[in-house]
């Protein structure tokens, strides 16, 4: 028997082991894709507890929480902080099987120094070990990421942002990360969205000249993307519940717009017409600037109505949807290649019976001259566990050429999270290690130790234009 | 190499053999939904011989008997007793890998102390050995109930039922298992079928009102479930094509219903607003009475019409349905939910596919102060086999909280099958021990310990509101 | 650890090993279904070199060079054989886990005897040993054939085909192979394609009898089944994008085909409908002759039309489609049934999701008096990789018999595929010893064996009708 989360935790033969201390373990993270408040970064925010760090914003930890019978209260209430670690503490053992269980030892033991198992008795002894660390400089925001050895992080950021928080981190010189803003129009996009039409107003105001027909929104959202642009954005990123393929001429789009200013409904088909167009308009502007698109779709997202009115949304009242559109990726995809502008894509699903098929239309679109163009995203959200994440190896492993794979990015709220990338490493190293083991690789370890390397670290520096630092 | 299915049959470790042995084992039985026949407890039914236990009306043994090439007369023909026995017993080899290979066995040692394994040549002795067992007392209904540790079984019944069988249950002093009727409306809701009308006619005569509209139906079906209610009822049971969600107002209802009361055709949506506004009704009262809904969908039923015809629904004709419905399936409990009235839930889909889906939308409709409303139900009828529990524990683990699950029910019409408890159990100590053996969850074989525990029994009882009988 | 690809390569336990080298290794091959060309088994044909015999038309390795960017001009293009081996060879290290990497090296291992590791530091050395060996007989197309004891091949063709090459391979004495054609007419079905037209004027030219209604289409294709049947023809093949049931007149039918003829578009329905009736058609037929029907559905192809104008089809840009088509399915095998006209059937989908769904509705089909009826096919295509064939067996096994599955084909352009038959027999031997080791399945050794043969070899000798030569 293996002890508990120990160095060789997830490394279950001895390739997997070199693999991980001697390649992966060291290599710098790019963590390409979070949802982390740069202004934390600027301001090197400071967690007065545990539960600040962990349970402020966690919808995954509090998902467990409700489904465990814990009263609302001490998950999003007025509850103390210590309450609320408790309750969470209490409830941790029964989450066995779930990532968050690993997650959150992981962090513990990296972050923390401490060994001990969260149970509602360790409750207090971890509190207070960790309030103890949390003084410290090395748990600081920036203390973290340097400890983490994190060299570049791609945060998620409205058009309509400033980006001051970007620029400020840009001129400090006491800041080592690179911080770059990912450009998610999501709601300019979003045309059957009641707040559609005041995004609309305001995004004339940034830019100085009001929207009046699709040309002229088409001028503003370029202005904010040259923005982006001269920020470092490098990327950019959407949030689709489905993706849509439903080719119009100009003059229905205009159309469509313009009942949308007037306040009229639409149909299904205009909605899925306008996001159309908008979808293959960013496109070619990405290509022609070298982003790199991120398509996130397949999230159902606030079903519990009741709670979002009283929570908001990311309050973990989502879910994935079975959706099928398969067809619709494939035209997107062969409908900006047709014109030479198809630019870096990276497709994730929240579905991971999609895998398969996203791995095989991904393949018909690679490009020769360029090493892994079309991307399949890593294990995202629910997808996020052990499980999830060899599943998506797998695959890609099987339809296409795992060299070239991007690798890991946290996708998370919270600094603590670059431990993830510690544990997809693991995970990664350790089905190369078995397929070495049951002599169904080469134990050539220098291959393959470059194949780790790439695949941890290097392919993302290259694919989203970061400097190499090994 | 393990010898074949010995006392340590699918535990594959140290720590799954303490888990099952020592706890899982020792537990009673809740089989909370199955389809056997209260009148052969009642009446303590006894089996002449091993074909009448076995292939008495075991789609699964016929399903299997038929793609091995077997002719029909042995199947459901006038073949002999001993005869299909004979036939079954030599095709059984070739069923390598399918769980009706380790049911059979399991059952043969379990019940009839019999080691053999079942083929062409064994098939005499087994017959001999399983006639002399099944003339003892042990091998009655009642002595089987009894041996297998069941303490409480909840049938599914028809609301027109008169629950008599239930009723004599509940008055017989030497009756120590507590058979709970379930309440499953399905012809009360499928308007599209041809016998709807009569369905409704008899439903009006057993309630004593015929029924005329909406309302009426509604009152009657409460009349029901109201004595359902008393009879100990304490959960309902829906078997849908594919969960439906077209809200539509009441008149437009009232319609519907009264096109088809005179025997016009109505349209498909027709037809799903109905369903979807009975649903909503039964939803709200199931809430406030404390029913348990469950909601059995993804079957395609009697696909092969000639053989429907010659031997009527239930006899291996059914199948897997990929039919997309996860927006119906969050829309429907949000609007019980905006009502308060959403009642503890089981979702089953015959698509193995809808794991993920099915865990991440019951995550959204936990509640604080509930262990577990919203439940994944275990791996059902095609998928109920080692691999497809696996898969379904596994998903619920990754995405939720395992400890919180109320586990297995056997979904028979035989009473040999709670075995299937048995071998449950073993494949949940199995992936729980392999956790541990591999240092992803703490070896502290006290808290594991009460995790077999809760979901091999206690989290049924509290969940179905049974004594908990340790 | 094992060493690399060594003679128990994929075979992890002793039970493997005896199933695999003294039962599986034993059977001659029935290739059943694949794309090789009868003209260079008649003819004899030779590779110059080892980049013709690989690289020229293998779209699955065409796709990784793309995928790790390689030029083109490597691909496809103007390079030189030896150039395009040395691209090749460069990037394969980097599929690890890919299926080309174990096709690649088990080739060169069983008909080159080369043992040698393929990169970019070996492809020289590659290259002049595979050279030297292309030049003996043994490695000409008839020693492929006969050193990989290739008993029967089914090849794929149009039903214009004038089986020319059938013929005198049919009475050359020197054959010692089965060559079959397979009737597969996608060209008469696909009336939504620009060439549809043409083919049926063709067709009417080759049968001697112009076209003008559907009468004269099925008269015509009779004729092409009748001579494809004189030529040995025993099973048909229908490439469908997704399966379709629309059950229509005879009448619409013909005025569907009148619209066609005089070039106006139809309606998807109408496409629906027209196919429907031919597929009705082909399977009355089928049933008729003893033919066996393969199903193959859930490709998106061609997905990138600049490609596709460049390259053609078949060239490296199809993909999985998640189309849903349950109820199709189960509705035209259950049109056939109830005119007692369902021949065997072989179900193929490109979706690995559909796996359980195909089982369960094979299962309804299934027939008395004939063995294993309707069969699941072998992993296809993107799926025919160790996980995938895992994957279908598994499925089949859990509800299915496996033992009655008639196994692997190659579906290849490439004579030297006939190891992927190994590739597949030691996955299965490996599965079967996994349930003997852990005790799931009894350790008799006889019983397995048969179990191997039949799966191997037997089973689709006796459903393709070719002697059983052991």
């Amino acid at each position: 028997m293996k002890s508990f989360m120990d160095k060789n935790f997830l490394l279950n033969n001895n390739t997997a082991e070199v693999l991980y201390h001697d390649y992966a373990s060291q290599m710098p993270v790019i963590d390409y894709h979070c949802h982390i408040n740069p202004a934390e970064i600027m301001e090197n925010r400071r967690f007065d507890n545990i539960t600040q760090a962990w349970l402020g914003g966690d919808h995954y930890k509090w998902r467990l929480m409700r489904a465990a019978g814990v009263d609302e209260r001490y998950i999003t209430g007025d509850a103390t902080d210590r309450e609320k670690f408790q309750k969470f503490a209490e409830i941790l053992p029964m989450c066995i099987g779930n990532p968050v269980f690993h997650w959150t030892h992981l962090e513990l033991q990296r972050y923390f120094e401490c060994d001990l198992i969260i149970n509602g008795d360790t409750a207090g002894q971890i509190w207070n070990i960790t309030q103890e660390k949390l003084k410290k400089d090395s748990l600081s925001v920036r203390g973290i990421i340097a400890s983490s050895n994190v060299q570049a992080i791609g945060t998620t950021d409205d058009p309509l942002d400033s980006l001051d928080w970007h620029k400020a981190l840009r001129r400090d010189p006491k800041n080592n990360v690179v911080v770059s803003p990912t450009f998610r129009p999501d709601k300019a996009i979003n045309i059957d969205k009641p707040d559609f039409v005041d995004y609309i107003i305001k995004l004339g105001e940034v830019t100085g000249n009001s929207i009046h027909t699709v040309d002229d929104l088409k001028v503003a959202l370029l202005n904010r993307i040259e923005f982006f642009s001269e920020m470092g954005c490098r990327a950019s990123d959407h949030g689709l519940d489905y993706i849509v393929f439903r080719s119009t001429d100009d003059t229905t789009i205009e159309s469509i717009f313009q009942k949308s200013l007037d306040g009229q409904s639409l149909s299904e088909n205009e909605v899925e017409s306008f996001k159309t167009n908008l979808m293959l308009f960013f496109g070619r502007e990405f290509a022609r600037l070298g982003w790199v698109m991120q398509l996130h779709y397949g999230a159902m997202r606030n079903n519990n109505e009741p709670k979002f009115k009283l929570l908001g949304p990311d309050t973990g009242f989502d879910a994935i949807s079975t959706r099928e559109c398969s067809q619709a990726i494939a035209s997107f995809l062969n409908a900006l290649e047709s014109e030479s502008k198809l630019p870096r894509t990276i497709l994730y699903s929240l579905n991971p019976n999609d895998n398969a098929m996203l791995v095989t239309i991904m393949g018909c679109f690679q490009d020769s001259g360029m090493s892994g163009k079309i991307q399949h995203g890593s294990a995202w959200w629910f997808n996020d566990t052990k499980v999830g994440m060899e599943q998506q190896i797998s695959t890609l492993a099987n339809s296409g050429v795992l060299g070239t794979f991007i690798g890991m990015l946290t996708d998370s709220r919270s600094f603590l999270s670059y431990t993830r990338h510690e544990y997809f490493r693991r995970i990664l190293c350790n089905l190369l290690g078995e397929l070495v083991e049951r002599g169904e690789y080469p134990a050539n370890i220098d291959i393959l130790g470059e194949i780790v390397k790439d695949i941890s670290y290097r392919n993302a520096a290259r694919y989203f234009g970061y400097e190499i630092r090994e």
